[in-house]
């Protein structure tokens, strides 16, 4: 424990160094072909076999021990957003409206700092690791599912992932067993009234008018339809319907989200939605066209893997509080790792408590206070190395 | 003419008599027996031949000229309504919870009273008058229907009739030609839900809820599915729903009505308002009962007789305007008489000039200046005795 | 009457031939340089006093007849729509994307034409004619006030236009007395809430939600608020808050228009919706900017004038038809000259009667049959000589 | 343990009795004299310390051991409710229109027995037991509240209770550390508009037309403005604007329910309320009273003394599982007991596992398997001996 937890603290320089560069250099979902060259290349040279586009960008590199063991999986996701940085850091993104907005330039470095610590280990590692640098978590359908169909998880018997957290007081682990972060989904409603002058309403199908009236009832399916006991949210975002001041609308269009934990709420929303927009539009002799569409699963931690990590947590250096979390209503692909095999994902807290204002995630002044990395790695790297101490026999058993 | 005014005046004091009479003993629609009892006596006494119990409660009287000549109808109604009198008047209702706010009282004072003039022009009268005294105005489907199925207007050439208006000035005659009054019609909505506990709403449908979004869907159909050149109105007037502040609403009971003036838009409302209950309850997974209830039709005026009428108006001594009016978002029954003869229905004003305020008809307060039952007396009456001398001719070369 | 007739006629073929020069050379409201040049140049070869860059492109011509007589107004408006016609016409819109789509190039051939005869029978004339030559009455707030400001109306005693009618079947003349065209307002609505993410909608003000429960709102003032008998149209045209699928929007933008005939209803809507806006987003704690612009006045057209138009209409070759006809919602800046002198504007029928569809107004493929022109010459120049002969005697004396 | 298990065994028939007398003999809240009476002689014939009208009809009983030792409290409940029994059961209620429809002559039976039983262990019994026997636990502001202020909690240190749940098969024991019920706040809103004719709406301000918005926007506010996290209910419940077809409404009545489990939450719903209810309002110009009374508060558990009785509960013989159940939204006036001592409430299963249907709480056919009663004795005997075993030396230390 000691020694990997000084072997990180002697990367640590190169983490940042690696970070600062990811940072500097982001990539769109779908399109980190330059940071995929860049992780891949970093395991080669660290001897670890490497595959490269495995389900699209993403890089698996592994990691066998001398003794014999379970196989651990660590995830770390790579790619960036469309934002243009608002920050003054000297390693600012040199891609004009590409920005590492969401720390998953942190969970690369870590993982990588952790490659190589746990690489200088090798010879007393009982069991394997296997480093997943998961391309496109930002853009559904995501990297997780391409790359699981590629066969990442094969042979994987648990998996640890992290996610740094602007709003979260450096120092300290939030863990949840059970539902972490919501399943996001996405609707469009596209409402064909009739189009005409404004002064002859009569002549139209307004489906302005309409429109306002769907929002309406879809604002009350939460408050009507769902258990209160059960978490659901329906946000319609997007209402554009643009016409000159005397023309009525003959089209509107609708963008939106639904964010659920449960199953049984997921199918209902969508069930209940459909049955307002056709109502609603009957009622006003308007046609539709309605498309729902499910993003990411809800990320179901598992309780054992998720109590083993918080317990371990405990005893990493600077680690000053390990706290059950609420659920978050947003989502995140690594809940597809999760319905495969055993693991759990947790938050690292990333805000350095001296900053007056820590920007949330997604904002173009998001940025993170780097000691969290460390954290991250230690955590990360003790679960690892707990996990195949506690497993080893069983693997031998078998 | 001068001898009409001239016996008029003479039966003015008879005429008040007989309205006061009438006000202090008002009986609800189709339950006027024995206003309509006093009515046929007073025919009888003149030796009119008088029908009883035509079409209910109505009577008909014909006083039948020693010349020969046109048919000519008069048509006043008799039912009171279901108000308590809140007035000082010495003659007030005896009937409590009955009373004459509408001034049917004074329709039928006026119509006596000139029956009686009339009567005793009998051997110069140039055709045939017939008084029809109408019961049940006020309460749809009325009993002008019920009388012309019982032949009140079988033989006549043309009818005549006027109705005192409170907010109109004393010695103004209103006239229109085309629709004059509404088409009133009624509607029940009852929604049925299913009820449940306040704090599992999603356990219930909720009839209040549905209910409400109905009723903002009925209040568009006016502002958008209308031409805004005609006039039309839906208004919800009763919404039930009522239960303990725990227990979600199994019903809603909704009640409401409509005033349209042409058969078109009449038609379009019941046709959007089906489509708008069915929409939005389906959009609930509610069930519904919609009942659309035609009251009478439009009051259409007859453009040559009204035209007539209000040239002879402004001879008629104390008639201080004869003026076009709107029409008006009230329905009246006479409509019916119009739909079979030509004809002409006109406003006779009651206000007196020196009343602050002039209660609205159907007012526990409502009043009228008596003097407009001598001006409504001798309007009608002149324009009877110039059908007949106008149209005299014709007759006899039939 | 038979020689204007006769040397109207004779002219026709130029009349055709201008009105497609202009429909082939459209210029933008306010920007119709080139037309008004072509205006001015056609008048000055006449000999007519021209002014032009009158209240800004406007172009006002005087014909001062020898005989003394009043002074009569003329009015063709000339400025095209910004619309990409469609239309397989030889003379076909040059200007991409501008297109004479209003009729208003025959307007002005017909006027032109007509100022051509009217200058042949200059010796007979009995008074001045002004040919109004109006630039912007596509766009508010329209060419006709800045002309009146510059003095186009100064010594006018009575003012005729007419407009080319798609709609009306070619030999109708339609007109009517009082309200014509509605007053066509524009209003603006921004509601500012405030925006976040699509799954945290209670750290947000949702301007979406906001908005439709105000277009709902908005939506029921024309069927709770204004009397029934009182045409009025508030159609919300524009709704505008674009996001991406998981962000709550932070504004959203409304546009729309308010019509009315008379003043008070005009004022009684601005009124109520300042309340409506300031009412729902103060439910919803989100601010607003509202914006209510008035647009032209109703037109309405002088009585006595109005039946001498009409009365003469029928004595016009060719014209099957003379018709009271029903306001129209749209608007029409004409009704700034109504303001000010005596006059009267009607509609002359352009419907070729074997066309099996005919364009409505403002359509990509608006057309109208050519011969309607040579309706309107005669009867703007019937109107001009009778004028001239039944009024000549009162100028004289005075 | 096994001698209060046995002890309870032997008078099981006689709390079956006990419960059915109660069921015969229902008494509404704030009225229950006789079953107050009857509770009070009963704990007197055994020798109990007993104080009648404690807080109202409340009685508190207590049996002070021999051995030194905590005092802990055993609530249950004994009002009965506003229904019209439809069982067929012998007991069935005697006093038409009020019905033990919810367990709480169960819950009396259940503590009386259990007095009788402890009682006979005074000599064994390690500190005090408090009978509190509470009136009007269904009906706002509730019997707890006053008995508490009358003294009833004085020198208690732990508080137990129960509730039977029709719901939950026979043989389980629910329970939950934190909260459990809900905070059930009530709310009335009467809309003050203005009546009129149904056919002038113009000259009305239409409270239906209103309070369909308001319903529509506070329906919004869980939806929008509560954290998707928390839970939260607000049903408009009733809804009364009673009137003829042809009379707008002058007023409408509303009334409903608020369900939260936090006080934030709690807080924030009546402001938005205030707020919704103001601002559409005053966008119609109608004004209005609204009155938000606050009921009990959120029923919170106390962590270590749920998981002590949950950990006993294992033990009671019958007992096949112990369940952390999911909270309620109902509301309970326990929560006020935990406002001033430690100590939990929990739920015992009483559904008959034979029973096709088990009706619900509150409804007329509702009934339960005695059995629970005997259940809910040995947890409720368990706890209070095991309590005071555990703590007996503290107190000695004292």
């Amino acid at each position: 424990m000691q020694k990997l937890f000084d072997s990180l603290e002697e990367v640590y320089e190169e983490i940042v160094e690696i970070r600062r560069h990811l940072h500097a250099n982001p990539e769109l979902s779908f399109k980190e072909v330059n940071t995929a060259k860049y992780i891949a290349e970093f395991h080669e040279k660290l001897g670890h076999e490497t595959k490269r586009d495995v389900g699209g960008n993403g890089v698996v590199a592994t990691l066998k021990g001398d003794q014999p063991g379970p196989t651990v999986a660590l995830r770390a996701d790579f790619d960036a957003l469309p934002i243009v940085e608002q920050t003054d850091l000297p390693f600012k993104s040199k891609n004009e409206g590409v920005m590492h907005a969401c720390g998953h330039d942190g969970h690369t470095a870590t993982l990588l700092g952790l490659a190589k610590v746990l690489n200088k280990m090798k010879t007393e590692l009982q069991g394997t690791v296997v480093f997943i640098h998961q391309h496109a978590e930002e853009l559904p359908p995501g990297g997780a599912i391409s790359m699981i169909e590629d066969g990442c998880l094969d042979g994987v018997d648990v998996i640890f992932g992290t996610h740094l957290q602007a709003q979260m007081p450096l120092g300290e682990i939030g863990y949840r067993a059970g539902a972490l972060q919501a399943a996001p989904d996405m609707f469009n409603i596209r409402i064909q009234g009739r189009g005409g002058h404004g002064a002859y309403p009569h002549q139209t199908i307004d489906s302005i008018a309409v429109g306002s009236q769907l929002i309406n009832s879809l604002n009350q399916i939460v408050s009507r339809k769902i258990n209160p006991l059960d978490s659901a949210v329906i946000s319609v975002t997007s209402f554009v319907a643009e016409n000159p001041y005397n023309v009525i609308a003959d089209q509107a269009e609708m963008l939106g989200t639904v964010r659920t934990f449960k199953e049984e709420t997921r199918a209902l929303i969508e069930q209940e939605m459909e049955r307002v927009v056709k109502g609603v539009c009957e009622s006003a002799n308007a046609s539709y066209e309605f498309t729902y569409t499910r993003g990411y699963p809800t990320l179901i931690n598992h309780e054992e893997e998720t109590e083993f990590v918080a317990e371990l947590a405990k005893k990493v250096p600077s680690v000053t509080a390990v706290k059950e979390i609420e659920p978050v209503m947003g989502g995140e692909d690594y809940a597809y790792y999760l319905q495969h095999v055993k693991g759990t994902f947790f938050f690292t807290g990333a805000r350095n408590p001296e900053w007056e204002v820590s920007y949330p995630h997604h904002h173009p002044k998001f940025d993170i206070d780097e000691r969290a990395l460390l954290i991250a790695a230690k955590t990360l790297g003790l679960a690892t190395l707990e996990y195949m101490q506690v497993h080893a026999k069983e693997v031998q058993v078998k």
